[in-house]
């Protein structure tokens, strides 16, 4: 161990999250002894923005937290391949992975769990960003909670079953809200409309929901029954979209029964 | 005519967009003479509002333009109703009734139609709302311009045809995607989760896609074909919400194939 006050962290991933997380664990005081990950270049280049060092043997990997931050279908057999000393702390960021997934090798571990969408492009800080944390112990949860919270203003303990439901909820509001912001494009693509004409509705119907429950924000002609503007909207649309669109018309009214 | 520099507007509606077309429409420099409906009570609480006169009456509307803003499918009994002199300007702001509905009725017509989700709760200002208009003649593009550049900085001229297209792809980015914010707060409900957790997600996803399109901003486990995760996320919903997950799953692999 390099220090005795769990202050030395090591990142495994150059990922999306790792991207975000990196200059926000340097920004809450903590020191950054390694990137490590399979990819030189591409370790190269974040180990390079933060002047860290990087490494693709895990096996230097000696600080006191060692966050494993790649996709969930990748942690276990980085877990697997991972040998640690029984002080050194083993976390991961993944919504969908158990605890029991690191404990099973590595005895002292825990969960920390950004829910946000990361992308290289748009480097987030961590302040307003919920954090779910989970731990095998309750030392891992004195230091969790430390980092965690020196991160973020936003920390939840969750069990792995919770956080699997969270991920879960989190699929449904982003990646599958943003399949609705690309059937949008396509369909003003398909009339030579700019996309930008749809940015303030995307943005207010967002925003809406973060004073209101989504239930009481549902407007539109699904919900009113107004079939002579659903009809019209169909009419417009060709092949699969048309089905799309319908199917999306009775989930609404199955959700919102008329009154 | 009360005056004749087209400057004088009725208003016929009280509901979701009426309540905040009004404010913008005296903030633009516009004269309100009435607010016009049926309902007086309603009727009544935003003329209060405003300090503006009221009426069922239809046939005292002698302002140079009335605007017909009430729901898509209220418009037409309305433009039968309605007797206006030649040189009266007939609007409406609805995005699926074509130009011609008012058009058989008032030969001297337009569309003023915001581009925004609008709810009584949460008055918006028009400046930063997209604003489609269309014209039956030169006069009428003269006045609707004008009166749309005073509320707006986002004009756009389309026809019915393309006006029609915008709100079916409207329905997408915010109907559907206000059904997935639903289902998520559902899911989080059923597991005892405050629906605050997923907000920061919600308004980033919507965030993202001001600045990339959102074929790039795609992301997630259907995305990457992580079928463990796919997996997970299923057997952590019942009955309906299973099969819209697979569905929904289903369209983002078929909208973004795997390369």
């Amino acid at each position: 161990m390099r220090d005795s006050n769990n202050k030395s962290v090591s990142v495994i991933g150059n990922g999306n999250v790792a991207h975000s997380l990196i200059p926000s664990i340097i920004s809450a005081g903590y020191t950054i002894d390694y990137v490590a990950g399979r990819n030189t270049d591409k370790l190269k280049a974040i180990a390079n923005q933060h002047n860290l060092s990087h490494t693709t043997d895990y096996s230097k990997l000696s600080s006191n937290i060692i966050i494993i931050s790649v996709s969930d279908n990748a942690i276990e057999s980085i877990v697997k391949e991972l040998k640690t000393k029984p002080n050194q702390l083993v976390l991961h960021t993944a919504g969908s992975v158990a605890l029991e997934t690191i404990k099973q090798h590595h005895s002292h571990c825990g969960i920390l769990y950004p829910l946000q969408t990361f992308s290289k492009k748009r480097i987030l800080s961590f302040r307003s960003v919920p954090i779910c944390i989970e731990s095998s112990d309750e030392k891992a949860l004195e230091i969790i909670s430390n980092l965690a919270n020196k991160l973020s203003d936003y920390v939840t303990y969750l069990s792995s079953q919770e956080r699997l439901s969270v991920h879960t909820a989190a699929v449904f509001v982003s990646n599958f809200s943003n399949l609705m912001y690309t059937y949008g494009a396509k369909i003003l693509t398909n009339h030579g409309i700019d996309f930008n004409i749809l940015r303030p509705l995307i943005q207010e119907t967002a925003q809406k929901v973060m004073i209101l429950p989504p239930v009481q924000a549902q407007t539109g002609p699904a919900l009113r029954r107004d079939t002579k503007t659903i009809e019209l909207h169909q009419n417009q649309l060709v092949g699969k979209m048309k089905d799309v669109y319908l199917t999306l018309t009775q989930w609404i009214q199955e959700q919102f029964p008329s009154t």
